[in-house]
């Protein structure tokens, strides 16, 4: 139970939880909700790249986990709007500041790697 | 360039940099670095279930993006230890806390899931 939980064990439930908030698109989709809520086909053009069935399989497993919450409209088209819960609003600021850190260190990053490929080709 | 280095377009090489440092054992390295440096059999033990080749290929990317720092000491038997740099602690601060993060709130997501599963089957 989380009295104990260590994601260093290979078997302990809270990796699964971790990398459900880590993947390619759960960082990017808990990143944008942050900012707003959305309906399915404006995350999927704000989300660059992802396909239409890793986004649904995206807001699935944060959905169950407690991190979305799915709202289906009673309307005529249909309309679903996603939002963050309590919950996922506390991942959602962790894996937004992270994806902002990354934005701005890019430059830093792209040093080392030149740095790092010219002391093993000269 | 840096400047409008933005992660949600498909092509920007800062998704890349999040897609290292999220990746499933980019985070566990990192989050374990920040405690203290390690030795690559030590880190191994400490991160649950990560193969040898996987920790290599993940010390290497996180060593050429100016995450870890490798050091090789001139001793026999050859002992080489990893730490982070002060970039890498940049990062390393913001997956530890997402990890801890994590396992505090295990209980919550279970929570969550069984409500989930329990409203789509009764």
């Amino acid at each position: 139970m989380s009295v104990s939980a260590n994601v260093n064990e290979k078997l302990c439930p809270s990796r699964v939880v971790l990398e459900h908030v880590t993947s390619r698109w759960g960082v990017l989709v808990l990143a944008a909700l942050l900012e707003r809520s959305y309906r399915f086909s404006e995350l999927r053009r704000t989300v660059g790249g992802v396909s239409e069935k890793m986004l649904a399989q995206t807001l699935q497993t944060l959905e169950r986990d407690g991190f979305v919450h799915r709202d289906a409209k009673p309307v005529i088209p249909p309309r679903v709007d996603y939002s963050l819960t309590p919950l996922g609003t506390e991942a959602a600021e962790q894996v937004w500041a992270l994806a902002r850190w990354t934005e701005r260190r890019l430059g830093d990053v792209e040093r080392a790697r030149a740095e790092y490929d010219e002391a093993r080709t000269s």
